[in-house]
């Protein structure tokens, strides 16, 4: 069965908790529920790991190339900072697509630019946890109909 | 029923013969069929539109509020220099999804800054025709369920 | 009679309706009486046109040379973007001035610059209706006193 | 009655024979003249005062929120550098109208940058003294009608 | 016969009457009687058109794929603005030559840069209406000897 | 008792070795046993903490909430790099006092932005391990009494 | 006996009627009565003075090196535009301390730079009136035991 | 007879030999013999050089105002570091023409800034050895007809 | 007797005292002495003041015209902040000379941009008192021979 | 036995598997014997890491300086992004020199600033797997013969 | 007898001839001619060289060192580019006093930024010939008295 | 025998003598020993020039290809200003190491960019005269084993 590495960046484990007027009421757990009963329907399974290590992160990444066929990331801080994150995206060769729970070009100015985005397939950002569903759509559009 | 504008913006009208190594050799009449398959799916109504004119998106959106529940448009070169559709949408309150269909942030300098996005609810691209697909879908979560 | 030209640029058509915390709650219509009625006061007729199209603005401005003594102008977005209308009004040779209804220094920063502002006589802006009706008054007084 | 302070920032003083190119002819005696006539037929109270020192005017600024309405300013060469009077303006609380004789806009670069402008209501540059006038008759629009 | 379309951008309707200190006296008839004297010593077609509208000249671009081998353009204020100007020539793949009647490096600053100027094959600026004469002589060459 | 989270960055572990020009002779454990020392005078709990890793910070002020009343960071060298810690920190809910041993506003250009700044409380800087003792008092008078 | 030279910069005469929101409602009088406080239970002497005049600071400074034996000083807005005020404080040759009532990080872009931090020992800025204490105790500890 | 100077600048002595891909295999040898054919067709003499030193390009050009009517000049890489070429030609106060081979809007962002055209009449770039034959037309057109 | 004005801008009154190192061991006084001895030889009146007032500097320049024939201004730290002394000297008409103690080339960035040269005829500055005895000479050539 | 610390920096763990256009075909461990082999002929020690953790690099580093003494690094993406690891490197005090497999200075423009370089003693930058090599002897050069 | 290097720059050769609005009307034999009758009147020799070559400006100084004592450069265009005079000067050891005919700072931007500066003694720029003679006093003044 | 062309550029003919706290205390001549020591060892053939002229080095690298196998260049004072030199090595196809004796990236700011470095193999600076040796061994790595 094809399997796809989801990645979720920083601050992204206290979420519910973390300024809901930005990023909603809605925990971790409850978007990987709806993740994980996406990917049921569509088939896929899905290995979903939160980290506030960029080196972790890094890690995953550099390993996933064997096991998997995608990566759905969404690097949150680090999307503005790791230059690191954005190598091992690119030097892994999967297919990586962006996701961003907030409109990050509607925040601070340094949100607006991501390191990450010139070395993904795609970027969704701004639907809350639509945003890591229509993400997963998507990664499933590029990697197109498996036997 | 539930209608919703769809804009495409300049130079979409000659899509598929248009540099194709950047945006694939489907056209605009492929893309409003594959639309408006899934919009029938889901039961909602598309007005589809395609213009150059910068002042005529901007009518459109103007006159937009009563007739359609939110907006799905790919502003195309608009993007990086139009304040008055940015204006535009703003001003005339619907939830808009902004899409491209090449992944702008891989691009030159000039097309990584948007003038649209910190208006619309959020922004989709770099997965070609998927990315009105998955905006469509995105527009209809933003909606939340009809009666 | 002395006759002047008012230009409404794009967005304004739908004023009243747009965010009245930024523009207030007066419509065009309601704008152009008051400004009729000055004008009325003043003995100089007007001519009142709004429009979305940067192109037809350069059009109407080109054109303005032999009718008109004067131009009274707010570009809205069109001020921060169109070197065309810049170039119209500096080509056609008629005095004109620019007003605002908000105050646009104390918006976004790329409201800050107006590429109108350098070929113009004056600016106003702030003030609501205002800025229209103290933009005719100036006009008038770079006119001087006419036979 | 109703009062206004009006204060002339620095090199006004010398008006008249300060480079008649940029400023005009006009001398401060002579726009005060026209001021207090215009006052007098709008039945308000100015106190008109001009001063060469930052701290003086950020002092008159300070104790002005009894004895006045609102503040007509014209900060000349301090619009572009003093973050003293920008703060005075907004700790006083009064609707403040900056006004500039010449087109700042048309000048050298550093000029087209006003601290003061964001805290003030509305910004009037471009039209000699009429600035002036025209500053004191949009002042008088905010205020409204008196009792 | 080769065809070759001529587009001249906005404000060139004026031509003659605008600021000739800056673009000289000539109008744009007479230029187009040089162009058409010119073309048919080469014994080459041209379709000259003027437009002050962003939107009808990619409107234009688009359409031209069939009809003409080249394009010849003085994009004017739309040299520095227009994105889907750009993308229209580049989209539509013929090769088009940028002219320019005043010398745009020796004027303001936002005039230096130009956004068609990287998918043009050549630019040429600063001879007035011998610009448009070289700019058709240099599209020939760059058709080569036609049978 | 009132606990507050104190957190030492990258490279503190060696203080004393380290470059005594710029950082002073005292060494971390110094430090700590005066923090420790006052919070026993002001009657209040400490955990201190010290880690050169970005991400075991963030997991360190991710699960601060409930244990803490407050956080006395610094951030070192994250200071100017690291929006995971600032997120972190706007997370969390907690007031955060910035300190740092040297002035960081007289040493390189880099070091003179924070990204933290914008979500403490307040910054102290340029006062050795004064600057750590000050920090605790100012997080004290944040507090207010406690009963 | 020890004497320390209190300065308040432009505007901080009107504090408590000033911006609460950004200011706190305490006036300087209330500060300065808690400065004399704490000064006395430090057995230091005091001379506090507030002036709104950038040279009058100056001058201030300038004598100061024989009376007092270091500065506490809140530059206000002239933190972010004196360079007269740091080079006096530089000439001096008398430790500084910078306070300010606001966090200046988390405001206005140009506020976020002091022309002022370089030439002073250090800053403590966030913390309202408590700034004030801190900087004293900061300056204490800056002199050291004194006999 | 009317003479022309014609300066080739650095690295164009092994054009042909040099990354044919931006510069085409046409030799400079060729160069000058199309250009000389030119001018004997035009009835006007032609003095051309190449050098590499900056040094050697300003003497000509400094000498050249009583032997030659005008210049046509490839200043290749100086044009965008000479400021010693610009003065020379603004110096010597004969028309000059600036001609380039590759078009210098299409490659490295450096090479998009000409200290030259500022002082040269115009430019023309882009269209390989035809440059500089549309450049001596151009200078001819510039000289007018002469007896 | 020909009469010039000179100004000594902020801190200088303490110049010897002032970091020896950057601005020498010489006293204002001394320099004064120098300069009217100088001016005694060359037979011309000198007045000379310091001050430390951005204000009053403006004020002394305002009424400079009818009682001196030119102006040698030390600016000191108000060349790089003060619009209204540049405003001043430009309006006065009178010639003026800047001077700088030491070399602003070789020290901090914001120090070498000079508000005030652009209106001055021209600038010294990097010999110390010497500085001012050159300017003294400056000032004569530009007067020329009085009779 | 001298002893010298090698230390990989992030993603250079998957080297050979990672964008071989980039970075050649030859992997860490090759790379290691390569360095191994070097340094038994020239009978020193080395410690080899490899990390992709940015606190691993801090820790390690800062518990360097008995065990070694120099270091050799390539900080690969964190050379862009890390002041810990700058400052870990300054604050150990050991010569370091920096290393590369590209050249950095034709890559994206990000990669052509390290934050490295100027605490290193020197970098060597472009020669693949013999950076590595020439950077042990350069370290070797630094340390000079050892007895 | 102490004899001193001065140098003119590019484009000095032609002094007089050119552009007499911004250079005055005076050739360069001239002005040697009043270097040499003032170095006579104060018993200094002077060697004197033009050169239009950076190249041969940096052998000059390269080799001055043994033969003067100090150098009077007007770098004319080299002023803004040359990095390879900047480091001559700096690495000769002579003192040495930069000197412009007209003033830089009223002029282009680009003219407004010097390399030589912060490696020369100080600056004289603005009084056309005057500027080397006070240059050439400012030279013996750095000497000082000679036995 | 294959044969280097080793390029030294501006001010390293008085080496030894120049700034020896930056370039040390060795001299052209003795590196350039050093360097023909080992290239005999190697069995290569050196060519050694040294130039204070950007012209002179820009013909000799235009006239290498034949000669030579590679460059082994330490430009100096033209890495940062030649954009000839740049143009020349990519023109002429040999493969160039970059030298420095300094490290770049420690000193001023405008020396941290390399004109040069894009074009070169790549660059080796901050270790003296070490830092041409290990240049010579990168360009013996470069060429490969020769036969």
């Amino acid at each position: 069965m094809l399997k796809i590495l989801v990645i979720h960046g920083p601050n992204l484990d206290i979420l519910g908790a973390r300024e809901p007027k930005i990023y909603g009421r809605i925990t971790l757990k409850e978007i990987n529920s709806k993740l994980l009963k996406l990917a049921k329907e569509k088939k896929v399974g899905l290995e979903i790991i939160q980290s506030n290590h960029e080196g972790r992160i890094v890690d995953l990444i550099g390993k996933s190339k064997d096991k998997f066929k995608a990566i759905l990331i969404n690097p949150a801080a680090y999307t503005h900072t790791s230059v690191a994150i954005r190598d091992a995206i690119s030097a892994c060769g999967l297919p990586a697509v962006e996701v961003h729970l907030s409109n990050i070009y509607s925040r601070e100015e340094f949100r607006h630019n991501s390191l990450i985005a010139p070395v993904a397939k795609g970027q969704i950002s701004g639907f809350g946890e639509n945003s890591y569903l229509l993400g997963l759509l998507a990664v499933l559009k590029l990697l197109g109909p498996q036997k």
